[in-house]
């Protein structure tokens, strides 16, 4: 042991010394405009923009000057912008999500009316949002003077998109996918319906013929839903742009597509050469930049050797790569310590462990006669409960639940005593849930969440419950499945398993090709030349065509000549006759 | 510094410590079986049988007692198996390959029936070879006991492949692609004929009207090339599964694919989640290795920590990665010292660099007065030549070439004073090439070898000559072009920094996807759903008739009533005229 301590010793040394001589090269560090959109999408967006400042880059990221979520980080620098909205609008908004957990459920036509109104309410803000961006003329001036690299954006709502395509950049979209199917029109990724189901309609990729149908059916409809959904940002853009232009041929123009897919829940599907995916970086997010920065940094700063995590206890050990040398789903293995009163909580509740409740950072409270429901179930459980609540606090508050404005949700799913996840299905949460291996019982509210919670209930990994129907007796039926059952456990497990076993964490992977399309300016060779076609040329329809018609002349002329000999050998033969 | 340096100590010997409390898990060991295919594909195969066994698996290679370059290794066994041909027959069916360069142009006719015999002499031997390993119940049966975790093959010739599929091990499969297009029927990858080039026409991803329309035609005739090429082996499968089978049906049960692709090569294109991309994997080979074995064995064998090359000279600084530090591109830089003497040579060539020139591996010997139009090239050029030369020497050898049974390809072109590559263009040389940089003139023999060639001239980075028509001008103009003009170099460097950018060598990516299918026994959650539908289905066929009727139907009985209406309508009205 001690011969290999004084080996590596020995080599490292040598390296630090290799570290003076052969500097990290001054030039390659570049400069990168991100442009967030507010809500759960920040998460990630964050992680790469702080990650690319820790590493030299120049990162520079604009927010609204009033946002949900956005806002400064110790890596990058931010540039605000005015809107004509204040807290308080984002606040009732914010509100209004909550209404999708009332216990009436209203009228077929009313809740379509108030799910419409809600969304133009949405879609008004991020206009309002877009336009305040890209028409101040001042701040695009200042921008382009910046000579930026590329753009990160989240293409979901596309302002950074337009700006890049103003500023003729590289962007680099991350998403989890658009609505509409857009995703796959904008980078050319046949999808073919019969296999990979539509958004909202809760296919799996193994359907039967109804399902094929309804599934044909959206997918025929997608292409006007799109215009729809678009219709305000489209104007926002051919104002900006001066010149008519669609949603579609804006993102058309990405470089990168950095999805968050995963196939421990997504079903397989084709992809494109200029997607990569990044499935579960939020699970990894906070703890390697705090511990990065803890003692390794000098180190870091003279460039020749990086050190793995090695001091770890690993819960799942796994194997070791010589390059990646345990770093495959360390990070899932690793967490923030929690603040000594909610460890002494966590603890407390001994061989029965806790249960993680939240519903996303979306929606601010929940309606009272629905909170009681979920108190009731709780109070029925041996488990301990860590609830993100932010509405008011009732009196009868079961013992063994702890209320909490914020929740360390990724630490505590993390926690050898987490038992069971209660969650709304977002992306984020079912990655962290996936990431630890715990049990979910999904209770879906709105946008993808639904499909999401499909694809978990697919795989046997978790319980569906809906908010409308949800009853303490329902509840605390699912939460003893997923506890006690075993099943779902053995198959988290296994999913766990499968999704912690990457070659590269999705962080470094979102960072790694972050910087390759800085580095190369774009990343053109990996665009397929379908983007050149148009769709009749895409599916060969033209030649086929040609084809067709050159078969139906053949045809024609060799049954005219057909016809031309029979007749002539008629007419001899008739003449023979007549003779 | 050496704060730096004692840091770095400390926390190592941490690590060392930390590493015999928590040991590398010992049930993650595995066994491999390795069925290679003789040729340039054993390259590949063998890196990655050897890495995985360096890294502590069982690897068991299995090997006809005749093969042409197919051998033992320091970290895998080898299993034998008697075939009924001898080393002679092999060598007359290598010196056949070379007849493809005889410089009288044979009768259309004649070339074709040449080119018929010589497939199918190649044809009858990889059968016999296939039913000397599959018909031999013993090794069969001693292959069954040894309770591998997965096969590793070749599948152009499927002989690993059928092995596989009667073990019911998962299959990792290592390719460039299949002909007539098999691997995309096997994935179920989505490949339009209107931009993706089929095999042998020599179309680019962008076409002309008349290019689409060979391409269609081409990948219409596709299955049917398919039976003819695969008929001997779907023979010696159905005789041993004992039941009819077809090639794509078994090649369908592959785990993973892992793909000799690179986009700097290859036209960009869908890929399916089970593809891994490893084009390139041959510039790394050799000297990982060799570099691996000669310190670090004893302290990898602790199995916590994992030094990255770091006291190497680069000549292309690449960024640093946190998990990935110097290594990127950085084996392209590495190059295995050369032997003194060639070593001397290349030195000596001067300002004016060496021309490296190799037709491969399959081709044992240049007739006489095709080798004098090279020799009359090259004496008239100012650079040396390094050739690989297995015929009779010649009298009149100009001074400035050297001739040699082999050539250490790699470390040549990596040699900063190479200027050019003479090439037949086979993917290892192409990929070795893009690698280090150095333009090509590419002689393409057959094979994929002219649409590989294609693919290098429409990216600008090199000549393409016909070895029929080719004259000491030619030769000498391409060369000087490639060498002299300026142009094929810069596009050359940005095509080499592409392709080196890479988060991760495409050695350890195959071994990694490998242990992957080892530890999860097969990769199930990759497998797209595409594979349970027959084609109807997959096009959606049998919805889109459904639809039609629907359509029909209604159209038919609106039609109706509105007839009826209209008549009834009338009837009034003559009525009321009558009236």
């Amino acid at each position: 042991m001690k011969l290999v301590a004084f080996l590596v010793c020995f080599m490292l040394a040598f390296a630090a010394v290799g570290a003076t001589i052969q500097p990290r090269e001054p030039g390659w560090s570049g400069s990168l405009l991100v442009v967030p959109m507010d809500g759960s999408h920040w998460t990630g967006v964050k992680a790469v923009a702080q990650e690319m400042g820790r590493r030299g880059h120049k990162v520079m990221v604009v927010i609204p000057e009033v946002s949900v979520l956005l806002g400064p980080g110790k890596y990058y620098t931010t540039r605000t912008f005015p809107v004509p909205y204040g807290k308080q609008q984002l606040d009732e908004l914010q509100a209004r999500n909550a209404e999708v957990m009332e216990s009436k459920q209203l009228p077929l036509l009313e809740k379509i009316s108030t799910r419409i109104s809600n969304m133009r309410k949405f879609v008004d803000l991020q206009r309002a949002t877009a336009e305040s961006l890209l028409l101040n003329q001042e701040l695009v001036d200042f921008l382009k003077k910046q000579n930026f690299d590329a753009v990160l954006t989240s293409p979901a709502v596309p302002t950074g998109a337009i700006l890049a395509y103003n500023l003729s950049l590289p962007a680099v979209y991350m998403l989890r996918g658009l609505p509409c199917g857009l995703d796959s029109t904008a980078t050319a990724c046949p999808s073919p319906p019969s296999y990979i189901p539509r958004f909202f309609t809760n296919n799996s990729d193994r359907m039967s013929f109804r399902q094929r149908v309804l599934n044909v059916l959206v997918s025929t409809v997608e292409p006007l839903l799109c215009r729809l959904i678009y219709w305000s940002m489209e104007g926002v853009a051919s104002r900006f742009l001066q010149r008519d232009v669609s949603v579609a041929e804006i993102l058309r123009s990405g470089a990168l597509w950095l999805l968050r897919y995963d196939f421990s829940l997504e079903f397989p599907k084709p992809l494109m050469p200029n997607m990569v995916l990044i499935g579960g970086i939020n699970c990894a997010i906070k703890n390697p930049l705090t511990k990065r920065d803890v003692s390794l940094t000098e180190i870091l700063s003279t460039g020749a050797v990086w050190l793995m995590w090695y001091d770890f206890n690993l819960e799942f050990p796994k194997p070791l790569m010589p390059n990646m040398q345990l770093i495959g789903g360390i990070n899932c293995g690793i967490r923030n310590p929690l603040k000594k009163e909610v460890e002494e909580f966590v603890e407390g509740s001994g061989e029965h462990g806790i249960v993680v409740f939240s519903l996303g950072s979306l929606v601010s409270s929940m309606p009272k006669e629905k909170a009681a429901v979920f108190f009731k179930a709780f109070s029925m459980i041996p488990q301990r409960v860590l609830w993100r609540y932010t509405g008011e606090i009732p009196d009868n508050v079961p013992e063994n639940v702890k209320l909490m404005k914020w929740l360390p949700q990724n630490d505590l799913l993390g926690h050898p005593k987490a038992k069971a996840f209660i969650t709304h299905g977002g992306t984020h949460g079912i990655y962290e849930g996936i990431c630890h291996g715990v049990p979910m019982v999904m209770i879906p509210l709105f946008g993808d969440q639904a499909d999401n919670v499909h694809r978990m209930a697919t795989r046997g990994v978790g319980v569906v419950l809906s908010i409308h129907d949800i009853t303490a007796e329902t509840l605390h039926d699912a939460l003893n499945s997923v506890i006690n059952d075993g099943s779902y456990e053995q198959r988290m497990e296994k999913l766990s398993a499968i999704h912690n076993d990457r070659p590269m964490q999705p962080l470094d992977l979102a960072v790694y090709w972050t910087e390759f399309v800085m580095r190369h300016k774009g990343a053109d060779h990996l665009r397929p030349a379908a983007h050149d076609l148009n769709w009749f040329q895409y599916h060969s329809l033209d030649v086929i065509g040609f084809l067709l018609f050159i078969v139906l002349i053949v045809t024609l002329v060799t049954f005219k000549c057909c016809a031309l000999c029979w007749r002539r050998c008629c007419r001899k033969l008739q003449k023979r006759k007549k003779d």
